[in-house]
């Protein structure tokens, strides 16, 4: 039987790594990368130096080109999902052709890979279809929230209150729908227009060389939260952020 | 300067550690334990087991009572608040008392310190008394939920929509506020009236050898997962589960 792990590496910090995902690392024959082209330069950089560090020879890194997905349609939802089937062509094709009877192929996911990512709904969709045979098994990671709330030193959960997970998307067209909301995936600052009653914890590259981050009630800090991503992203040529919106009383 | 570490340790696997935890663990001269009496004692022994494999001596374990929170009471909210400030007390003296100038102590908290743990709040509120300075820091962890999810193999989240983390007590009187909710700290099985449109991930002591997990459509699982719980609580005296709801069209 060919073994197929999903590995949560964390949020950016190597030592965000668990034991557990030191132990899968070191247990693959075949690491599985899609790859998105220079622009996440770093993020290439960093995962290839996690294997370097705990995989153990023999062992092989494949790559192909990761499928564009469609961002001229305003409907992001199919989009993703036709791009999530051709991801797993590519995927479906991984695991048939570079990885024998008996090996263990790896995909090293960044966080958690419960939290918006495709990689689980990918290896379901390539199981569904049936062609190839595998087992597979998860690796939870620290979280980009986790690491998100431990460096603002800040709960995500009050006593006895829920929390929202939410995209910038839906924030634009819903507004908060808690006094606790993180929202994940925000290209436009959909957080910019609450007013005095919302603090936001906002952080981007967390965890890593590069973390920004700012928090304060949202008139004081918005500005000065989409100035410092504009740059980073220019300078960077990608960003990766998020937030926290907690609505206090003052 | 006195410097304060709450550590997040993992849902319950000793692999879930991050290296993070493990070179924090290391640093630390004295742990911070409140003990919660007898009923727990695995969960005690396993802190203590983390602790004898990644401490470096010479460090101490200090151990205090926990305070009795009142369970009889219908005001949760306000019942765990006054819970809170008397653990605070019980943990400004470890700070005053039981740590030197330069040294390090340890908070070690299950899952992520920000998800549904007091630590962070009490840490915050001592550090607002001002009677003792120290500087302090948080280690993100693996949450109950990645563990839950990674154990079912299934993602927290679809693609463009949100998550909600809420209680049972609140569950029990809202309802499912979305199509997608992670509900925590359940002593009612809150989801038992749910009907066909809902698949329920249930598990408890997830990651350790007490593991139990149960999937499927709410009415189809309701009744095992509340006897596996019962049963399960009876014979350990304690139980720590979770769920992920999971609306679905058939």
């Amino acid at each position: 039987m060919k073994r197929i792990l999903i590995i949560g590496i964390g949020a950016g910090d190597p030592d965000h790594l668990t034991l557990q995902a030191v132990k899968a690392i070191a247990r693959t024959d075949v690491f599985f990368v899609l790859d998105k082209g220079e622009a996440k330069h770093d993020l290439v950089q960093l995962r290839h130096d996690l294997v370097d560090a705990h995989a153990r020879p023999p062992y092989r890194i494949v790559e192909a080109g990761d499928p564009e997905r469609d961002r001229t349609t305003p409907d992001y939802a199919p989009a993703v999902e036709d791009w999530r089937s051709r991801r797993a062509d590519v995927c479906e094709r991984f695991i048939r052709d570079e990885l024998a009877e008996g090996q263990t192929g790896a995909f090293l996911v960044w966080g958690d890979p419960g939290l918006y990512d495709s990689t689980l709904a990918i290896v379901e969709e390539i199981r569904q279809r049936g062609s190839v045979h595998f087992e597979h098994e998860v690796i939870p990671g620290v979280s980009s929230v986790s690491a998100l709330t431990a460096r603002h030193r800040v709960g995500l959960t009050r006593v006895a209150r829920p929390v929202h997970v939410t995209t910038g998307r839906r924030l634009a067209e819903e507004g908060p729908s808690a006094d606790d909301v993180v929202v994940m995936l925000d290209a436009h600052c959909a957080f910019a227009d609450l007013g005095a009653d919302f603090d936001i914890y906002w952080g981007a590259y967390v965890g890593t060389p590069d973390e920004i981050l700012v928090a304060g009630p949202v008139p004081e800090v918005a500005d000065r939260i989409r100035e410092l991503r504009a740059e980073a992203r220019a300078r960077k040529g990608w960003i990766m952020d998020t937030y926290l919106l907690r609505r206090v009383s003052r």
